[in-house]
């Protein structure tokens, strides 16, 4: 699967979350809305109790394999805007989980959907939303297995969704040594102008990657790598970083975008002192992009052409004060 | 541990969320912000990967049991006002939550926290909303293991809580028969004079229900009662109620409340047909209310005393309606 598979093929429609030239879900009682939303899921939402319909989902992880779980919300307003597609904005609200899941190794389990909105959200964007979110989890072999609704503020809509996922060794963010290889998956920047909705999750490279004798740690790069690889660093480390080789997505000019804009979902991880990467069986790009060497006190990205830290006027995305 | 146990037993703060007199979250970035939570949270957070921290929390499930989901918000106007203390609220999500899993007999096992909030919340009220939540993370064996703040629309609150469990047999809402008697524990209505913040969640009572060979079905009253039943009755039949048998709480003026107002989280269930409940050994009240019976036609819900089927001005609680 290549990243032009998700791509968007068709023309989709685009409208406001809250036109009130169309029906709004205050016409709806909350179990005509759950059915509303079960119809537009169809299989994708098993039977419960193992899906929705009971006080609880049940699942039955893989034995022997510990459970991952994560959550993260699409907000209107900040995650998305009214020119956004619905069905996008549905499907990456279970991208940005899964990147989770990949980003530990994990193979990912059913997922919980919690929608506080407006009784002012349109009836056809809500469905529109769900049929996005329902052709994501076909495509990622998930089950939408349960969730709530529930009445906001006019004019709000938060989609929040938790992602369970399972793994026998889920790799963690901690592990890189020094002389550790720094490697990342992908492109970076530019992400607003439509990866953040079109994006593929790393899932088979993450899982891939879990079952290399010589990875030490991984993230996904959300929050951009400026940001998210200070996480790989261990205390009393830095990270000498080949600028060069920091692949830029096509979207991006400037290789402080590559640094800062976040929203890419790519893979970033260590490998052990002095490995490389080795039989890499995907399309996606692969990339070395520095290592991880003790620290000199100059701070703790640094370029090793120039031997200077790097400054950024917007290190990576801040939630409160953007 | 009786009712009393949980209810406030000192003077609690009450301010709005938004109070612009205090420090609000947009001073602070998402890191300060997320080790401001941490702090409250204390021993109640655990350490990564099975705490916060990294992309998924990892857990371990008890070996041989099935995984319960559930989730479930708070919203700011929605499920509590200015008028009502942060901590009551924070410990509200979590017991609401618990009450689903009590519901199906289930463990508790870790928790996760999704908190889109305008920018505008006051820094101390948040403090104050964690905190309760914290003290009812402490008090019910709950790690708060991992979560996400995002930035939503100014004046807006909704903090959604996702809670797993487990179970080695899951106690569904389906199985009630001909002839099941009908349970209720505690006394229902008039929750909103506080019992809706004040309740506790009955864990050790659906565990211990889940382990009687004759417990047909369960489910949590979080709608009202005359909506929840309805979710027991299998198709074809009709529910039996001796009214002068159904517990009505002390801030409950009319069986009307008892059936329409919601938010009593108490378990409702039903045993093999002709049962009776044997050795109950708590201190909370448990009252048979009623029978599972052929439908005559006449209605669902039936009223023994006279024969005639009940109908409420306010059918329990409607989430898009109200």
């Amino acid at each position: 699967m290549t990243d032009e598979a998700n791509s968007p093929s068709e023309e989709v429609e685009v409208f406001s979350p809250f036109t009130d030239s169309r029906t709004a879900i205050r016409e709806f009682g909350e179990i005509a809305l759950i059915e509303s939303i079960r119809e537009v899921l169809g299989e994708n939402s098993p039977a419960s109790p193992e899906g929705i319909g009971d006080d609880c989902a049940v699942w039955t992880p893989p034995p022997g394999e510990r459970v991952l779980l994560t959550t993260d919300p699409v907000i209107f307003g900040k995650h998305f805007s009214e020119n956004d597609a619905p069905e996008y904005v549905g499907g990456k609200l279970l991208k940005r989980n899964l990147s989770d899941i990949a980003a530990m190794g994990g193979n990912p389990g059913p997922a919980l959907l919690s929608l506080p909105m407006g009784p002012d959200v349109c009836h056809d964007w809500l469905r529109q939303f769900v049929y996005g979110l329902s052709m994501a989890c076909e495509q990622f072999g998930v089950p939408l297995s349960g969730g709530d609704v529930a009445a906001g503020a006019p004019g709000t809509f938060v989609a929040t969704l938790t992602q369970t996922g399972s793994s026998a060794h889920p790799i963690t963010r901690e592990g890189a040594q020094i002389h550790s290889p720094i490697y990342v998956t992908g492109a970076l920047g530019g992400s607003l102008r439509g990866k953040h909705l079109h994006f593929l999750p790393r899932l088979a490279e993450g899982q891939w990657l879990a079952q290399q004798d010589n990875l030490c740690s991984m993230i996904d790069v959300s929050d951009g790598l400026a940001k998210d690889l200070l996480q790989l660093i261990p205390h009393g480390a830095q990270a000498n970083l080949e600028l060069d080789n920091i692949p830029l997505d096509q979207n991006a000019e400037t290789i402080e975008q590559a640094f800062c804009d976040g929203e890419d979902y790519e893979l970033l991880f260590t490998l052990a002192p002095g490995a490389e990467l080795q039989g890499w069986p995907f399309a996606t790009p692969c990339q070395k992009i520095g290592h991880i060497r003790n620290t000199r006190g100059q701070g703790t990205l640094i370029d090793i052409a120039s031997g200077k830290p790097l400054e950024f006027y917007h290190p990576g995305y801040e939630h409160f004060q953007g």
